[in-house]
């Protein structure tokens, strides 16, 4: 691509790094990054550079925080003796939103997956071993996702926890509110059967 | 989004900014990032930045450069009686890339489209006729998209050249090489057919 200028070239390369970005959709944002305002260029790399410089693991949970613990470890009014295990930062998010849970997390950032290479030491299990071994938990809710990896990774820790007498719950998987059954995939469906609760 | 830290939440505004990148896009991504090592963090955003302070427009066909004038345009083997307008700097891309165009180009930034409120005169038209009126063209080849947008553009621009008898073009529209014919939209099929050239 010697038609562009180098300084072009390097941008688009830096933008196909990134996840999901491929090098058709890093050429259209580069290009609508040297049409922008000066400022907004500006705003956005020193974005970039600072939450990198200033964002890093909470010493507890570890999701991301400015801090040595995030907000939610670092409250009071939350009740630390449940702790639910999620997958990443973003699902954290989710359950943050719904506003109605008010135990605390475990960040796992990743999940077991054969496949992908990655083993149970490559996520942060040992941390949360430790976390239980050190603290008063009373209960761990897993709440990585409903796919493969999600489950597998449920069960391993699960197994992992049971002979400390902790109690270890899974978050329900089933037919998400408000969907038409005809929409849902069989998997769904059977799963969603089997886990009937009686009315 | 309060139990983000400021900086994440700065960072994810700013990458939601970007086209083609929703909230969800951003917050993935902005997690990548603060994941990524310092270093490609810095090679990253010092792109951004170097690409915007050192690339400005081509002050002949105006694609993006980091000189006067682009490589193309200062090439002097390249025929510059020949010039093809096309819609912005990828499409310019997509044509180098074939090695088979000698001309030189002009790139308009945009097409004409009344739904979305550009003009004529927010595109570099005026700049084109300008180029038409100072040096010797023999031949205009208009590349804009076969988008209804690309067409408008297209003929408004014919009919401003014409009158100075400079020779206008329209590259073809038709069955892409290498496509099934069922597979094609029917507006392509009736414009191959009405496109069709004696063997």
């Amino acid at each position: 691509m010697d038609f562009y200028s180098r300084q072009i070239t390097t941008l688009i390369e830096q933008l196909s790094k990134l996840p999901g970005i491929g090098a058709k959709s890093a050429g259209r944002l580069a290009f609508h990054i040297i049409g922008m305002p000066e400022n907004d260029v500006s705003a956005l790399a020193d974005a970039i550079k600072d939450a990198k410089a200033n964002i890093h693991y909470c010493k507890e949970c570890f999701t991301f925080t400015d801090a040595e613990l995030c907000p939610i470890c670092a409250d009071d009014a939350r009740d630390h003796s449940t702790i639910m295990v999620v997958e990443n930062v973003r699902d954290l998010a989710a359950y943050e939103k719904t506003g109605k849970y008010n135990g605390v997390y475990h960040v796992l950032h990743g999940v077991i997956s054969p496949m992908a290479g990655t083993g149970p030491s490559d996520i942060r299990l040992k941390e949360l071993m430790t976390r239980l071994s050190k603290e008063d938990v009373k209960e761990v809710i897993i709440a990585t996702g409903s796919s493969l990896e999600g489950e597998t990774t449920a069960m391993y820790i699960s197994k992992l926890i049971k002979p400390t007498g902790i109690k270890v719950s899974r978050i329900a998987s089933g037919v998400p509110v408000g969907g038409d059954l005809e929409n849902i995939d069989e998997v769904t469906l059977v799963r969603a059967l089997s886990g009937r609760t009686e009315l």
